[in-house]
């Protein structure tokens, strides 16, 4: 299977044999930077950042020069044609006639696959709102793949704002596609949304074991909130009762993951809270811990207070590495997306992508997320929403553009009523129904007054909801 | 004749041989585009941006990247010198010392002029406020010629926003060279501005048919305003009464010129306007009328809610090929004024430039259009105001910045009264003076006051202003 | 010595050898400019610029391209990940890991030296602050150079802003360290601040003397201030009481150096000034008098009102070529410090750095002015103040970073108070302990409390202040 042509979007548009191979690429070209400047002449990336960003951006398009290719560059969202109303469809066709691969950076979740579903070129997600930043998971697995030689079976706690750190949820998929198990440690009211835990237990088959305060408040070295442990692992660490948590701990944690409040996404509420007083801080002292004596210390950049400078000079800080090594992986994933660069794929274990159902009907079904691509204006005018039918019980789908899930109360069917206008009804999602529907004829309502404005009415089956 | 070394300001700035040439070289680039590479090597394009852009900034720019030249970008006005009061002229001296050719985009009308008459190297104007935005013209040209074989003769309707796109004005003239009948079919209130259609009579030779509403309301396809017909073809139009305009339209239209409301250009008056109702929108439905069979859909993009995306897997649209071709047709451009490519002009019939008198005495006359570059502080301060006399009854001179026109109600001579002060006398600019006075001596005022302030006396021939 | 890997933070990184070396090298850069395109292929440029500039931006942008380089920048404060309150220190150590040099433009005095030193590659100043701004220094002494052959001994007036014009900082070291003499006409209230004129005394041993508005009142060309003279010529000018000033001035200026009112640096207090009225102007008029026949007309650009237009075509106007050989300069400097093109230094004579004892206690001292790097909150985090120690009567330190001067009030011993808690005891700084205490035992305070809060006692020599 080629690279060439590709898009990444979101980790899991690279398969477990993909990554180690890039990462194979990524070690050859920083052992010979100066070979590589010849393989991308006259090639043009496009480096769209529609969100402020640095390091990201001067990643992408040092990695593009390293590779003697050329960058054109929209870096402010204000100096941009979006202000004068333009969809982001038509901004992807225009520049996918202008550049051979796009890099996309936007607030919107869900932006980088329509750019992707346009342009008509390679697109690479350089992070989109909350959603996903897939090429920085990139450089934290291949961090941990040249410190510790594997990725399988690593602990790795994750320590902060889990809830919109972008980052945060690219790795903790792909944590689990390598099958390490993942200690949360949220910051309080930060921790990961129930969407990415419902994918990690029906995608990735592994269990999530979630902490009281009390089961952890005493001696614990940091606020756990909820193990992962992938299906080969299972017994290894929360499964067990008569193993400890704190036991379990001090037998070392292979990486501390830590990232900064997320404030630019906090909704009103959130922004008022005192972080300084809640947000776990990583310091020397905390690192003296005999817990942490071979633990890397992984941050995404930039810090704030979260990751004190203390630590800076410490054998065990990975995040210059980290940020260091995001050229050469870029320059890896640039040269075999542009096909300039072919590499041979190892035949290693990676889960199978589920080939859930699609529900794209019109029934009024909108994605409930706020930042979702497909619900905003510009965007509506061509986009239709579009769901991956994930679970049956409870019915739940989940929006193929951000990823957030949601769990129509009513269903009905397309099919049985054809003519017969008498049958159109609609029944409770939770009824044996939902099962008794076929798939592809399966409509879903938010509301009965949605049903009934389709021209259902209710059955006997609409539950509590009557 | 050359290319190299020259600006591109206006699309008069080409004539129609040079405009063909460049068209061949784009379509040689164009089927060529890796063996370009090498044609710019270490030459720099300067692309200074004074205006959001993405698409016209990021289409020069990838357009010297696939030369293989380099670029450097001031894309932000916040973030550029001329916020500290820095005039253009000066700008222009000093980026002229740096780069080989500058692109400027620039919201004051003429501003594109006054850095060519500065930067010491060629110049191209990527638009400058409501005045002209040659290279869009030259893809929508190239288009038609692509897709048409000649432009001579094509019917084109131009489609919106006809007061403020520059994109058309500039392509208006640019038809009228080549001999295109026009349809003004602009959105109520947004018509071509006067001073469009005067330089369209005086200046190309057709003759403009204004309807009123009463003889196209019935059965009409669009709202049209105005015809314009070229020389060659006068009678084929609107001007053979017995040929009703209804069966012309219904003949075919070769071209709809789709553009959107330039809304950021809009005076405090017109922005209440509810566009959403008045201004028409091509869709599908639109285009099933068998006028419109064998029509090209044309935009400049970016588009917002007047040309819907049901139009877009149309084989009729055409708008994301306009944008794709952008890039062989500026490439072509920059090759051609960097002298890196020569081309044989064929020779056709051109319209000759004219060479009108000049006016340029300190009498009080300045530009009336609050957008020209020639009476902005900073600019004043080296620029003095400059007019061609294009007509003599009425007397309407043209600002040679940014081509508004002004009729001055007054004239004297610089001549008859040297030495006699009792013979400084002013007339009345639609007396007969304005014939006799010579144009090297003629002298101009907007009011009574300007003329005594400049030491003259009213004459007997100062009409009802007296 | 070489200049590979080296930074350029101060004019004072290069010795005059360096200087007049590299002024060959752009020398015969300029000549052969094509041939400088295989240069730093491969190499890559950071340009970060978190001020507005288009001039050294994009000059230090041509210059690398050039040179066949590539460049990734950054020139919006708001597009950049310090919004999210990161470090300059970490920004520079993530950017030093993707290029190859760094060219930084920053609001706070010190910047530049801070990149220097965490970025692991070389660093180039391009104005920090009020503080320096050392290539825009070398364009203005490469003029001198080639215009007059040498820089010692000339006679330079510098003219307007020179509290705030960093430009004018820089070049007021530069022509102290090639032996030039200084005449400085400021618009009143913008005169050269304290701490410059303190650094050309101590470390370039040449005399100032101050003008009294009477002095000078009359028959004078410009309003100056002060007059700086170097070592070698004391006499020549203002020392010598029976030579008038006027005199000396009426045998010539070799240069008249202009700069702009730095408006954005202003003051509260001082933005209300009407500059109109106060601010010299230099215009073709001013030029007439014989004193200035042989007069370069220097202006770092952009100019406001205080150069007029009138003196662009003169021939005395060297700003257009400042800027334009503002290119060879910025190559030859990148190409040598990024080791690609080696030197041979010329043994000139050059003022030796003074080894200063440098002073960084934790004593409560921090910088006063509140525009230097070492006192933002983002950087108090990991920056410890740090001082040399200029002077000892009065007791004076310099900033490492903004270089800006203090005299703190007390002072006290780290040594002999060990264990001996009764003689813990400060004293005024202007008392013999200055010269009693060995400095690398000094410790200072600026108040009494931070000298109490440090545990000691007043003695018997505190002054008036006990």
């Amino acid at each position: 299977m080629k690279l060439a042509n590709r898009s990444m979007v979101t980790i899991d548009d690279l398969s477990n044999g993909e990554v180690l191979a890039l990462f194979s690429l990524a070690d050859e070209m920083s052992i010979s930077m100066k070979e590589q400047h010849g393989l991308c002449g006259g090639k043009i990336m496009a480096s769209l950042f529609f969100e402020p960003s640095t390091r990201t951006r001067l990643s992408f398009e040092a990695a593009m020069h390293r590779l003697g290719g050329s960058v054109i560059t929209a870096s402010d969202v204000g100096a941009t044609s979006l202000a004068k109303g333009e969809s982001i469809a038509d901004m992807a066709r225009v520049v996918g006639s202008y550049a051979d691969i796009i890099v996309i950076r936007h607030p919107w979740e869900g932006a980088a696959k329509v750019v992707a579903d346009y342009a008509g070129i390679p697109v690479i997600n350089a992070g989109d709102g909350g959603h996903q930043h897939p090429t920085q998971t990139l450089c934290d697995l291949f961090t941990l793949k040249k410190e510790r030689g594997t990725i399988k079976g690593l602990k790795i706690a994750l320590w902060g704002d889990l809830k919109y750190g972008r980052t945060t949820h690219s790795l903790i998929f792909a944590l689990a596609k390598f099958g390490a198990d993942i200690l949360f440690c949220p910051s309080p009211g930060l921790e990961v949304p129930e969407h990415v835990i419902d994918k990690l237990i029906t995608e990735y088959g592994g269990e999530v074991e979630h902490y009281k305060d009390s089961e952890v408040e005493e001696e614990t070295l940091f606020p756990l909130d909820a193990v992962y442990t992938t299906p080969s692992s299972p017994h290894q660490l929360a499964m067990m009762p008569d193993i400890s948590l704190h036991v379990e701990l001090k037998s070392g944690v292979d990486a501390l993951y830590v990232t900064r409040p997320q404030k630019e996404r906090f909704t009103t509420g959130e922004e008022g809270k005192d972080l300084k007083k809640e947000y776990p801080v990583v310091d020397k002292k905390l690192l003296r811990d005999k817990a942490f004596r071979q633990t890397l210390v992984m941050h995404p950049l930039p810090r704030v207070d979260e990751l004190a400078y203390d630590v800076d000079a410490d054998k065990r800080s990975m995040y210059f590495k980290q940020a260091a090594r995001g050229v050469p992986v870029r320059m890896a994933l640039l040269a075999l997306l542009l096909g300039v660069k072919d590499v041979k794929i190892p035949e290693v274990e990676s889960p199978s992508p589920i080939d859930y159902h699609i529900y794209n009907r019109v029934s009024g079904l909108r994605c409930p997320n706020s930042r979702c691509v497909s619900i905003q204006e510009t965007e509506t005018k061509y986009l239709k929403p579009e769901f991956k039918i994930v679970n049956y019980e409870p019915l739940t789908l989940r929006c193929v553009y951000c990823e957030h899930g949601i769990e129509p109360k009513f269903v009905a069917s397309a099919d049985w009523h054809e003519g017969k206008l008498d049958t159109k009804k609609y029944h409770s999602a939770d009824s044996h129904w939902v099962h008794t529907i076929k798939p592809e004829n399966l409509i879903v309502f938010n509301t009965e007054e949605e049903a009934r404005a389709h021209g259902f009415k209710p059955s006997h089956f609409t539950g509590g909801h009557r």
